[in-house]
């Protein structure tokens, strides 16, 4: 069937390049590899990484869990913090999956050793100064509270910490990310060797896109936790994870009309398909969205000249046009939108997705 | 069932004021009531509107078209710029639903009109000056070929102009809402005085809320078309369109976090729950939702202290409280967010969502 209207098209072949990009650093390393799959959400992706070998993954919510569990996958960390009120489900997930949970405080940590009918791992979340959810590595108390908390209940066991170093996402070049890495790399050595007399066996789960693809040094890791890495976006590719070809995945979208007066275009691709989010351009413009031509196999990229979203509404994008793509598009070309942000693109098109 | 995740609630009480007010000015005016139904995309929620008696509904996309027509709307007008590879799922609907396309280009004037298999009507998409789609009002040449050749055609009706008046989304009072009606007022008799006498019958519609809200004044327009008046959000009441007790609609969400000492709650509650919309608070700080108490009956909100998301990742949300709320909060409250955006998180939320 050809395809007529907004439609997220996955290409195969970059998508398992980029998969065994990481994997070969993940084995160089000696680290398990648990990729996140709040990126793709997809059954059919997670076959992908099944199929090379992975039984680890990692998802953001207690829903993703239940999903993919569904779908035969036994030893998942829901790498987001507990959310209590979701202990019913936790607790009716098969006991033949081994799953892992995060907390970030004595409170929630208490909650679960009290009302667990099944056995989980959990982490302590640590943050390293990037300010979202987990503990700063300095609060010693508070994580000890918490760690002896959960290693001496009977149905809780205490697996370690998880980092998200999600404070790679504002560096904008290859020197920022390792820089960030470095330090992080010492604030874990320093919790290592304050909790390991205690507890020997803790593992350290790391994770985030820039550094599992720019990084060489994982000393005092133990397992990486990406998710991004599986399709790159733009995001990525301005933060230098990768090259824009590494993107593996578009937005196919249908040419509505051409200003050309104003060297513009109006797409069929809004804010319901590709998102909101956008990367500031050096001229001080947001950019929703980088357009191309695209083959009528949907993944033969012409990446010669390119059209920039500026304005997005609920349907509509507004793009300005190079001068070489102005001279080409006609109204009704379908046309490859290199995402932002793939994770919410392929969040938001979850129903509508073609493999390629 | 208690709710114990992020879930999109819809206070019908609220829903049914709101649709009443604007109905209640369409009758005022003369006008026909065409509510937008992307904003809900509801099959219950339409259900609403037909119960007052509404028959006519707009929607911005042929899948949408697709989805009400099924659930028995009968005279349909899809306000996105017909997109021609889209032709043979247009042909297909049942013959007994009115069907009304928007052009905004000759070309696309020119496709529909060899390839129509049945009887649509055709409105010409008018941009005052808002820069989206449409052809600006003194174009006249170029509206007047696409009249005329849509008028000779024996398959395609033409209705007349369309109008988003989408320039009012970025007023900040009631009194810029109204100036930039009144200048459309203008464009619109302009247009009529140009037009009429070679096609008395054509048709003005005319829509977005902050007009339907707030005009008294319709001289020159047919038909009134907005949408999100149904669930109205911070955006319109920063525009001065509702009042807040209006909105209509929350986003549920439990907290898992709390920094005491950063006045700050950690909840569940995303960007792929909330969209990334936004609106610039006074200080220049993001605002991504306003996070209020909530009643067990999910839709008695206490307005009188509140929390601000001020950052937002795939499933996470930041919000710094306000002292009264923060004394108040405990880790597994369920709360209640106003949205920026309704019309995204309602279609973020599509398959989560509960009325009460």
């Amino acid at each position: 069937m050809p395809i007529t209207r907004p439609t997220f098209i996955v290409n195969k072949e970059k998508c398992l390049r980029n998969i065994s990009k990481i994997y070969e650093t993940t084995k160089k390393h000696q680290l398990l590899f648990r990729p996140h799959f709040k990126t793709h959400q997809s059954k059919e992706v997670g076959e992908w990484f099944r199929k090379i070998g992975i039984e680890h993954i990692a998802v953001s919510s207690v829903e993703m869990a239940v999903f993919f569990a569904q779908n035969d996958w036994k030893d998942i960390t829901i790498a987001f913090p507990f959310n209590i009120l979701e202990i019913n489900v936790v607790n009716s997930i098969n006991s033949d999956v081994c799953l892992n949970l995060l907390v970030d405080s004595l409170e929630t940590a208490l909650y679960l050793t009290k009302n667990l009918t099944k056995k989980v791992g959990i982490f302590i979340e640590i943050d390293l100064f990037y300010g979202r959810s987990g503990i700063l590595p300095n609060e010693i108390n508070q994580i000890s509270e918490i760690a002896n908390l959960i290693s001496s209940s009977q149905i809780a066991d205490f697996k370690g910490f998880l980092i998200h170093a999600g404070n790679t996402y504002a560096a904008e070049t290859k020197a920022q990310v390792l820089e960030i890495h470095l330090k992080n790399l010492q604030h874990i050595k320093a919790l290592r060797k304050q909790f390991e007399p205690k507890f020997p066996n803790i593992l350290v789960s790391y994770g985030d896109t820039p550094t599992a693809s720019l990084a060489d040094d994982f000393e005092g890791i133990d397992e990486l936790r990406p998710g991004n890495f599986v399709y790159y976006d733009l995001m990525q590719h301005k933060i230098g994870s990768c090259e824009r070809s590494e993107i593996a995945c578009a937005l196919l979208a249908p040419v509505v009309g051409i200003k050309q007066n104003k060297s513009e275009i109006v797409l069929h691709s809004g804010a319901v398909h590709l998102s909101k989010d956008y990367v500031v351009s050096k001229d001080g413009t947001k950019n929703f969205g980088e357009i191309y031509f695209v083959e009528n196999d949907y993944k033969t990229v012409d990446y010669s000249s390119k059209a920039i979203i500026y304005s997005l509404s609920q349907e509509h994008a507004l793009a300005k046009c190079e001068p070489e793509f102005l001279k080409k598009v006609k109204i009704g070309d379908l046309l490859a939108i290199l995402p932002i942000h793939s994770c919410l693109t392929a969040n938001l098109m979850k129903n509508n997705q073609v493999i390629s």
